[in-house]
């Protein structure tokens, strides 16, 4: 292990995730209409935040002096699985040093604030704050930094740095392929700082438009810039206890569903759109997007959207959960796109839903967006390939001697991915299944205690949910943990447990599981 | 397809199946002491199923006039897959014809035998029947036939064709391949048919000692034999509606213990023992011993048994659902090795028991006994085997191009099995996971209901528990489908397709999987 070239790389992150804290210094300011009054306990936590972070920095830059050489595998997985739990943790300080309140007069503790922080880096969106609506609890420049944090995670900060840095040689490929979710990682472009770059262009470019969007139909720019960190990053924290509910406007809640389903997009495919390969470039713009229509992934996330929607609804209106077939789509297929892309913003609690439905949106959770965009899960590449490779040791069983090859499209993908996405699949089921027992053991029972009866199938029902929504980046789980009600009541232990989840969900196991390995930090 | 052979092999089945009816003919004479007046319909009922499953086999041989060729894997397939098929079938007809009632006064239906006879020789043991000691409800010889299913079922139908039978020339391996569960199939003897023959001869020598043990404390011959059958095939049919506690004996008790592990170890380690190697002569018997002992398999299963055991206990004590430390490692001791060995014999409703206690039992049901035995579950070696495909792929991630070849203890296992275990893992839990949301939705939410509220968690766990004990072939499962309760109330789509999961369990799916490719029948 590099020691030095770590420690500065580390250094750099915590620069990085220092200067950003400066942007939600301005909403402490009553200027902007959000904050009545100047918010000094915020101001002064936040700033407090960033010397301490630029005092890490500087201490790793210094431990790191004189390094050389460069980022090899082993280093890559170092400085992403490492990189976010740092980020993670200094992302913490502003809730602790402005004294955010969890409840009315309950103040965060440390691990309230280490799961706040990771559950918005993650663009997990589980929140353990009850009072968003009331800056006497939470200050609305903390609240920023809240939603700031989706909008860094996203894309990824170890790809920011990528874009930014850029001369970190051969490395910076071994840590994109780490950081940017899905089996495969396809370059847009030759060198890996510009396809860095064309990513992060991207995502402003739709950030800008998606935040004037939101101010055009009648929010404040406070409100605009939030959501749309949470739209994008398919992160789900807002500023109001109701979530998305809020605003009760069915154009809000369009343009959010068109905005969640293009940040589950693979963002290759919005590259391919704008930048043609020469060959196309002949072809006129609108024949350009059978590209999109014809890429198999895309095609089945859009297929997979419209059959739960319509599963949804039929459901919702037999079961008599809604009466008007207008209100059982609308929240129907705002529920669906917000699970499959791992955003979390509710209009309803789904929690009350039928049993087919809260089944069904708990195996929703599993599936995620599309490789290479913003949305967490297990992604649907991953189940499209999944699927093939049943098929093909299906049929060994009665062919034992046919060979085939894993094909996608017309693309023959490479045969390490076999081994790959079963491992993959059979890990996070593995793990789902221990964490769902331990949470269950560690949890005490007093949440689910209705009066004198202990409600333990519902425990058991909602552990499952809070482990699977940790698990795959959503937020939202089932009953206790519905939209409209958050992982406040759970014990420390159980937070703790859930953040590690969400870690691993987001950097896809792998960056974390090596940390636990002694022979990985041995030099050889 | 060589459909002729396959008819042909289907035929002798029949016989097989119809023969072996034979054995329950004696207990409807009230000579044994179990009928109280001679049962006239069960004694009709099983004559007349005996002469139906004759004409079958007539049938089916005449179809098969001219038979050429041998077996291979595609025929292999067909025969075990369509074979254990027929063989429900035609089991079911005993219960059908001696009109056996299901609740009092109500007759079961073609699914409900269908489902009692697949229970019944897949080893599950779940049972629709409610009153089972009421020999005017249940005729005393179908109970026989019904244990006898097991006994069958146990050590493999098809394993004991290739013993009867042995002249399939290269066929007989592919055949017991398939039925014999685990990934590797060791034969203890050059030829297939000689080790076919020396796995019944050490069944048939174990149900010997069981039955005389039982006799022996106090059980009568018929129960002896019925409870042989179930704890030998790790069943779990019990003559009693209180399952194992009926006899409230701690020497049944531990005998059972004792017997339920033997059926669960791999067949050959007993072949070891009784006929070791030529080297290993001059060894003293008491050493010998140590052959099982360092066996990394077995090994691992007498381990995770006194695991959960001192966990379980533990629980029991301090949750407080037993006072006394013998009681609580008594059944803690008991439940353990029933679930692990997927016999599911019962001295105590378990779903009574702590949260911690049911989801652990809930895991428990995965595990499954070693491979070889007569066990169902993902048994011990693929969880060995996983656990080491792991640990190399995470090094993978940061040592790209080590190779490591696979090991258990001494020995390195052929490469294919890296691809099929993680494949057999993924498929039996994505397996769960649709079932279970199957089973959810189209089984109706009467048995949940307790006045006027409905228990909806409970529903989705007494699921999750249904399909886990039918796809791992145990038998009771949690709530509603405790020990002491079983699947009487689920409907009859439910049954159906909990009938298909036991199948699919038993011949570890790719034996019925196969039966719905196209392509499997398509001539080629």
């Amino acid at each position: 292990m590099n020691w030095r070239l770590l420690s500065r790389l580390l250094s750099l992150l915590s620069l990085l995730v220092g200067a950003s804290m400066f942007l939600s210094l301005p909403w402490a300011f009553p200027v902007f209409g959000v904050a009545v009054q100047f918010e000094q306990q915020g101001f002064l936590g936040i700033v407090l935040a960033m010397l301490i972070c630029m005092a890490v920095a500087a201490c790793l830059w210094y431990a790191g002096r004189g390094a050389q050489g460069t980022i090899l595998h082993k280093e890559a997985l170092a400085v992403v699985g490492l990189g976010w739990i740092l980020a993670g943790i200094l992302g913490s300080l502003p809730y602790l040093l402005s004294r955010t309140m969890r409840t009315p007069e309950i103040p965060m503790t440390v691990i309230d604030a280490f799961f706040e922080s990771v559950s918005g880096f993650t663009t997990t969106g589980a929140s353990v704050l009850t009072e968003l609506e009331n800056p006497s609890q939470i200050p609305k420049c903390v609240m920023f930094w809240r939603c700031f944090t989706h909008w860094l995670g996203g894309m990824g900060i170890i790809v920011l740095f990528v874009a930014l840095l850029g001369h970190l040689g051969g490395g910076g490929k071994a840590l994109m392929q780490r950081e940017v979710p899905g089996p495969l990682n396809e370059t847009v472009k030759p060198r890996v700082r510009e396809t860095a770059l064309a990513m992060w262009k991207i995502y402003v470019g739709l950030t800008l438009v998606l935040s004037i969007v939101f101010i055009l139909e009648g929010m404040s720019p406070y409100d605009s810039l939030c959501h749309t960190f949470g739209t994008l990053a398919t992160g789900g924290f807002s500023t109001y206890n109701r979530s998305a509910g809020h605003f009760e406007s069915v154009t809000i809640e369009m343009t959010m569903i068109v905005f969640m389903i293009a940040a589950g997009t693979n963002f290759s495919l919005f590259y391919l759109l704008l930048n043609p390969p020469p060959k196309a470039k002949k072809i006129p713009w609108y024949r350009r997007a059978e590209v999109v229509y014809n890429e198999p992934e895309w095609r089945a996330f859009i297929f997979t959207i419209l059959l739960v929607t319509v599963a949804l609804t039929v459901n919702l209106l037999v079961s008599g959960t809604y009466r008007h077939f207008g209100e059982a789509i609308r929240h129907g297929l705002f529920t669906t796109v917000s699970i499959i892309t791992t955003t979390g913003f509710g209009t309803e609690d789904f929690g009350q839903w039928s049993d087919f439905s809260r089944a069904l949106l708990l195996l929703l959770m599993f599936a995620g967006g599309c490789a290479g965009s913003t949305a967490g899960g297990i992604k649907i590449i991953r189940f499209l390939l999944f699927a093939k490779i049943i098929r093909v040791e299906t049929e060994k069983a009665f062919r034992p001697n046919v060979i085939r090859s894993l094909r996608l499209g017309r693309e023959n993908l490479p045969d390490r991915l076999r081994q790959e996405v079963v491992v993959y699949f059979s890990l996070v089921l593995s793990l789902f299944v221990v964490s769902w027992m331990l949470l269950n053991t560690i949890e005490p029972d007093t949440l689910w205690q209705n009066g004198n009866d202990s409600l333990k199938a519902e425990k058991l029902i909602d552990c499952a949910s809070a482990v699977a929504s940790s698990l795959n980046n959503i937020g939202p789980g089932l009953g206790v943990l519905g939209p409209a009600s958050n992982y406040s009541g759970f014990s420390q232990q159980g937070k703790f447990l859930l953040t590690i989840l969400m870690l691993l969900g987001r950097l896809e196991l792998f960056a974390i599981l090596v940390l636990f390995f002694p022979s990985f930090w041995r030099n050889q």
